[in-house]
């Protein structure tokens, strides 16, 4: 995605023709597909797109063309949104104590797996501090011990100042309030350490433990205010055996949790994903 | 298995000295240990280990070999149990209206891969009776939509005139009752359409799907009183995708049912599985 | 794919402005896209798509929106095909001595889940008789042992005369001569029991065993002149360990090759596959 | 693997009464067992076993133990090896220019999820001297572009001077010759990016690209003189589709190819691994 360009994700009711118009609006002006991924849902009658147009050859302005894409937009009764290329999401990484997803999320940006400039780490205890500034990332340790709201304002504010578009909970151990779940609504993804449904909440390796799963997993979601409840990007699961104690799950865990938070914040920041209500759509590259 | 041996399976509170006393025990008598699994759990210093035994060298009888274990395993204060080989254990299969699972295993029973006899098929609706006729094998219609509690009845008649040692729900769609749960304590296996404890009860794919999840599967277990918490045995899952609708999981969702129960099957016939609580010990071969 | 539709298959050149061409045509008769799946191959400028087509809405009869594709399909420099829906594709099996492969291929055609319909079985040995006849198919036993050229022409002459348009080799342990793989190129799906381009030819199973691999697997691929290196179409693998023989590897193998072959048959005869040299693009759903 | 102990592995023809024998020697000092994995090689009618020992409760020395276990190990005809626990064994990472693998030891062994003590990392080329250097490690560059021979003689020297047990190719670009293969047999694991025995030497996931799989892999592997032929410890695997350029599979591969490192890497230093001719017994965890 390095050269001149946009995505456009658009979610309208179907109706007959709308490939047809929209393939037709960016032909019109000569921008060429480069990928175009498109999904009706037969049940809700609902039509989903993800666009990503080469802009180099085409004959008016991108903010033209983007501007007058709300002609059509409005017509179908669409949201959509565009964004240029080439582009990094700025993306503040929430921790507490364990650093094996922050690490993941540093290595992958570093080798441009993952198009992001991580503008902080933020966490409540100082154990990934020294990982993050040998990085050469500022490290906020934030108080919540005491006042956990006053901590959240605190984050809020950190994140408002850093213009931060993407807020990446790396196993950050302190539930979001409702007031910021709103707030950062389809722009914070959680890794939770379970294939959720199963084992909501806390200590999910012990209850999976003691249930005696045969398979672990771990589950990378939007945030909402309902607990471990949003909208699931990814899923990562691994066996395990009856000689596996709950801590042994811990570390067979943690290459579930990383794989599938690198994969879906990848995804958002490709804008892949389209939040259909309790849903998300995903067009895997 | 198609030798003249031994199946051990043995569980007790660990102590030093174990493995060398129980094999020790088949050495002295020129049994030869063809496979030995064993396992401590740390956490509740318990020991369990299953033996298979070749024992046409043996020194003493079978049947003495046998009973002069019970000194020993007195004395570990365990509960052991002891399997004569070659075996084909008679087993019932329960079923509704779903074949795929019947199918699968008396697909397996003919290929020698599940040492098994199947006494009977039985189902609360006619749809199997087709495929269980025409592999030669009696299918038992039990009316049950209007008398449950006697439709349970006339089946516990049925598998007690078959001799039935494990009884099987192919998508068996009924919930057991506790009397019943509790007379094949250990000897009912389920195959449940979810992985447990995710969706727990009826309509899991549909369940899945509202859920958004990206990944669904099965679960083997031993039916308890309590509605799919049994031990599990096995799991299986598979992908899925936006694109999916809740009848494409059914679909999909077929493949990790099959497998999963035959796989269950296959463990608990061989004697591979011991349980312990909510959980079960399973030697995989 | 019960309604009245069609299924597009194109592969031409890439140039800009292809995805609303296409899609225009349809919407222009208005007929309406009930999905579409498109790919550029960037490395060699090539354009593939697939659209499913629901015609009950359309303005034209299909036979004309059939004819009339052909201008700009030819204006394209396009390779196309249309299908009708609903469409069962005549199908031959062939095999040799194990059954799983057909007995799967049976089970999802009975269930509904491949849209085939089975003209015979054709065996070079009389062991799957029983379970194609008691399935109401007929099946041609072919002497091979002593001419085998002389059985591919048998073979040949009944595949012609039962107008098969697929052949399915299921594990059928004969290998197929340059003439009939010509005749039947594109047509003739062989399931090969290792993850190919491991283990080539006889005995994969065997050889993986010696090479002490810990993953086998089975492909699923269009068999060409080229001993199973034709266009692979799915692979599925499975875990071994060290205490599997080259028999468990056998068994555990099965479960690898059913699920690859039905898998690759569905996507042959829903059309969502598009031959491209040594590659197969696979649509899938 | 905090604990005073011991691991035993014994590989020797079987003979019946072996686990009551080796079992009983431990008893017999009272040393405790803590894990026993056995495996009996039918085919070749030999046995192999790793036993974890605590020796805390040991009646006589661990020196006496392991001396006095000299006439048992003789008379079975056994090769058998003790180590002491707790231990970390030194390793030298070899590099070239990708970090990725480089990256995941030094991150598990900080983590404690790997007892091994990197004594320093060695490249070919300056690329992975900051991670090393970073993680407060010696970086040894060793000029090969002019004199291979030369190079791996220097590097020799290092793994000389530094005492190192184990050699880890991570990714490491260059052949190593016969002689090096031989001094450091059993000793040296590399990761290979591809499932072997599929695309044995350079660009596999350009070859895998051009053949069309659907499943590319990684491999970890003991080295011997035969490239990328000796024992393989571990496999992965991970899907692929006709979308993803030879360039997403070397992204894609990436995972696989750190997971089954780094599990290899694990066996092998917990002594879980006894190579047997061309294969690996590997007691899992």
């Amino acid at each position: 995605m390095a050269y001149e360009g946009l995505i456009l994700k658009l979610d309208c009711p179907d109706q007959p023709g709308l490939v047809a118009k929209i393939a037709g609006y960016v032909a019109q002006y000569e921008g060429n597909l480069i990928e175009f991924n498109q999904f009706t849902d037969r049940e809700r009658n609902r039509f989903f797109a993800r666009l990503e147009i080469d802009t180099s050859g085409m004959q008016i302005g991108v903010e033209d063309f983007v501007v007058a894409f709300e002609v059509m937009g409005k017509a179908l009764g669409g949201k959509w949104h565009f964004r240029r290329l080439p582009y990094r999401m700025k993306a503040a990484v929430l921790v507490t104590k364990t650093d094996h997803c922050l690490n993941e999320i540093l290595w992958r940006t570093r080798l441009g797996e993952m198009p992001i400039e991580v503008t902080s780490v933020i966490g409540n205890r100082e154990d990934c501090r020294e990982i993050a500034e040998r990085e050469g990332l500022p490290f906020h340790f934030v108080e919540m011990a005491e006042d956990k709201e006053a901590g959240f304002r605190r984050i809020d504010a950190l994140l408002t100042e850093q213009q931060a578009e993407l807020v990446v909970l790396a196993r950050f151990m302190q539930i979001v309030p409702p007031w910021m779940c709103s707030r950062y609504e389809g722009q914070m993804i959680n890794i939770h350490h379970s294939f959720l449904p199963a084992f909501i909440g806390a200590n999910p390796y012990r209850k999976a433990y003691e249930r005696g799963v045969k398979l672990i997993g771990a589950t990378c979601h939007y945030v909402t205010g309902d607990l471990d409840a949003g909208p699931i990007i990814e899923q990562e699961v691994a066996r395990v055996r009856h000689m596996h104690s709950a801590q042994d799950m811990v570390r067979l865990g943690r290459d579930c949790e990383r794989s599938a938070l690198a994969k879906g914040i990848r995804y958002h920041v490709q804008d892949r994903t389209i939040i259909d209500g309790t849903r998300a759509i995903v067009f895997e590259d």
